[in-house]
């Protein structure tokens, strides 16, 4: 049985990835997960937040936004009742920084801005595979200005969203999906195929240990086809 | 070997609730969870968000916040910096619309405030464990008053943290070993052992499945110690 | 003729109050004035606002706050009409300011928080009454600590309302009483008698000279006893 | 002794007061108190405050605003601190509804401007004196509309400052004035000669039940002149 | 004598435009000029602000926005003191409602959304050009729905900018010329070459009519180019 | 033919300006233009925005306000849709800046309040027109301190607006004839007849070349008679 765009419930959509999309930015990829399409750039500041200073430390940090017809229905441009917003960026930031070594990076922010241009499920998602290739291509071009001497990251970072439809597992769900699932889970990975994040909700029914299990296993298969990807795009750049 | 407050790291902190404990709202208590300390009320209004008029479905939703020296450091009044607290209340009032039947309870609103007097780890956790209790006090009253027939709730619902330190599986952190854990974990479930919420994040590492389930494990023993004392002090509301 | 709660118009309501009510500030108490619970906390911070930097001197500032279920109608958690709010934490602090020693307290602030967990009248003076408890408290760690070589207090500091309910003049009002009366008068005294702040209102008709004068007779009178109590939790502290 | 502008302790400045100074407004007036200077408009709107819906019952409600370069200092257009302002509004609002029959009134609101052109101390006195004259003004025009069948106002408002200086009781502070001043107060009276508000604040030390009753007395005296030349401005439309 | 991307003083940058570039709103389309890239949206809402109630008039409006690294220097993600931002939206609105038959559209609203993902200078030009293509194709969906019998657009719009650098009239301005120029004007004019804005500024001296004159004869030959391109990307739609 | 207030077409209103209206700011004027009022002030602050600092450069920056009475309708006090606020203060702050010697100026800031007292049309360029005044005010009084050494300004400046009214050209229009203008156009000039700024838009039709040469000649009559004046006002200060 197949779903609305011809899938099998363990594909994942279509990807293209665009890197250096933006003129300007040390880092930058559009990402395009069938319809969703997210700008993902890396900013470099030569300084760090407050807590940091005067540590030889880094930071990442990153800031998601939609413009505001990237949906069905249009969203007011500066909708403030944007939790929803937080929780992404804050998800962002928090899943890039695991794998950054900040002793390395030296004082220095590496901005992320994950901006959604159409959206059909799956940014928050989409945006964390794309900005880990952001980030990694605004590191080599530090590393490529002398700065660093190698490139302070320790493994790939991607992530897929997993859910449960009329009790099918289900994998990389579009935004008609999202809405229909009974249970929905975001898993954000290693290369290495370890956990940096887990976040599921049952949406209408709890779930029990054995649902999950099936679904971090649906999402680690999609995750490691991510990694394959990002693994191409920048063989140049990492060496593992 | 034991913790700097005498548990082991299989224990929860000692816990007291006091039901009632607001004058005005129609259900209410304080939860202390060690030193940590909540005020948790849910107050009912006759009307619902705009998406559900003339559905005979109703909502709860909840806020939270903490008095400005709650916490060791005294946190601005206003803070709108503020995405940790939208985080906890979509949290809060996520996981406990999962157990309310919503067309029971018909077109009213259950608003859930939890306000945290002082905070030592865990107010998420505490937050919805005492929660719980509130909303099924304010039910009750509606009940009484008789604009429903029963309580509108199939399970219950309470949560507590996990999380790795030292590489040691530790139940029902307290700030000081929050602030020191590896992996941090935030498990919701009902009282049948079922999942409602897992929010897992790896703070310096990432995390493999076989030390997810020893977590998972920790907490479900920890959740159902709780979903005991909600049983003894509901007795006389909930018949499951 | 008594009162709803049984007190002649001439009584104080049942004070309870609980000195080191937080775990974390420097002084605190929770003071329960009949229904009506707030918690104060005072602060020590480590430098002043701008104007009295290189001054020598330091500062007392207040913040108010009421959680959103502490009244009979659930207030909305950011409510920014509330200019109620801002009056009542400039008259907590100004009240405050007048016995304090600024010069003896030096180059610090002292942070005063009244955060109120119910309300039923008199949150104004019972958050004044009990944050100069917190205030000598937090003084008095200060003094401890061996920073400062007295406490910085020249008296006690204590307020109550008074008003005028069908022609009588009344004491310690209750919200119901306070909503039914035709003047209302807010009073600081300090521990000699003597007026810091004499807030009066006609909420309904104009009031002659003399009432007034009886007015502030009344309110002398329970002033005299909040200080008593005072006196007898602080006496270890304060030497007069 | 005189002061630095001439006047003895117990005289007001010298007042100017231009009715109907603004081409818009129902009714308006320039009030000029020594060097304060303060544009008092009346705005008439066909409708209340959702609390007063279908009571047949009128509002009258007040803003208060200083131009940025009104004060010796410049201060921020937008300053958002302004816990003063909102103070001010609030007191000019309440004084004047003391005096004005709502149901005559019927279902409207009277918005009362006090914008701050030049200020030197007063600014809040002077905006409740000015302000009565452009609230009669509006509802004579209401009046002479058809709309209401008498003016609907019971007694005169008119306000001013007295403070201590020195020892000394002074009469109507300017703003150096009042910030050498130990004790300030602000009282607003009735053309009867009855408190509608009394904000009596110790600055820098407590006062006596005698000191108040002197400076009561000459505020009394000032007040007096005030309604005087507010009678005297509008005899052909209030007839007591 | 050439420029530093090889254009001659009268040259526009080389132009590409992707009409329905996303795949919800009503009209769309991507304009890119030279590296300036900015995403023009249509949507159509079924109701009018309130000032149109209930008049069968129609509304056109627009909202511009850029994301953070659309620039050199990252801009931060909700920048309030963005005045600029409120002016071009003003101007986009303005010049789309002059051609708009607004009985015809009937109480219906046009939101346009000019959102800017690389900017080289010219962004409010080019979003008024590719506005008007996203404009008429909304337009064209809503009488092709039935809704209208006609497209209600009386003329093209397009916009570009002018500037003297070093002496010498410039037409279409990337951010490095613009930052150079004596002189800046934006134009914006109908395919039948008459004026619908000219905004033109002085930034470092004062300049003549005949500079005025030479200027505005250089936008209008370039607009004259950009009115071809419209007219072949929408000759299906618009018959002029 | 006459205009409702007597004018002919080419007749600007009555000018009336008070120069040094303001006790406290450092210059400033009044300036009545017909029933427009707007108090001009210019303040001087010892430091200048960051980009500057270290430059030996000076600024001049301009805030622009009405008090909610000003206009036939009431405007709320805070006002934040406000774009049109913005859009003139940019204006005015642009304006005065092209005829400032920023280098002579050095590092010091003038700040422009242009305030509305009352309003019927016009608002924008009486606010040049006057705020030019008050800067020149100013810096007279700086140079008369000793802190710079001549007057760093090079030419006058000021502002009016044309319009098309039923096909005629009009100069300084009021609020109902701008409401009826077809053509609405604000021009700043120098005393020497050059251009600062144009601003020209069609409110209902696309207009011509020659249109636009007819309007920029009648505001280039109004602007020069606006210049003797000032050139009268500042003939001790000003030599050219």
């Amino acid at each position: 049985m197949a779903r609305l765009d011809g899938r099998t419930f363990k594909d994942l959509r279509k990807i293209n990835i665009v890197p250096d999309f933006n003129k300007y930015a040390e880092g930058s990829c559009l990402i395009e997960l069938g319809n969703t399409k997210v700008i993902c750039t890396a900013s470099v500041e030569n300084s760090v937040p407050p807590f940091l200073r005067n540590t030889g430390t880094g930071w990442v940090t990153a800031e998601y936004g939609m413009i505001p017809r990237s949906c069905k229905m249009r969203i007011p441009r500066l909708d403030k009742s944007g939790g929803r917003s937080t929780e992404i960026q804050r998800l962002i930031g928090r899943s890039l920084r695991t794998v950054v070594e900040m002793r390395v990076l030296g004082e220095r922010t590496i901005w992320i801005d994950a901006d959604v241009i159409q959206a059909d499920g799956g940014t928050r998602t989409a945006s964390i595979t794309g900005s880990f290739i952001a980030l990694v291509k605004a590191l080599d071009k530090v590393k490529k200005d002398g700065v660093i001497s190698k490139i302070p990251v320790s493994d790939y970072v991607a992530a897929t969203s997993v859910g449960v439809i009329d009790g099918i597992p289900v994998l990389d769900l579009t935004y008609d999906e999202d809405s229909a699932a009974e249970v929905d889970m975001n898993i954000v990975m290693t290369g290495n195929a370890e956990f940096i994040e887990v976040q599921g909700t049952a949406e209408r029914k709890p779930f029990s240990q054995d649902r999950m299990n099936e679904l971090l296993a649906l999402a680690k298969s999609g995750i490691s086809k991510l990694v394959d990807i990002q693994r191409s795009l920048l063989r140049d750049i990492l060496i593992f």
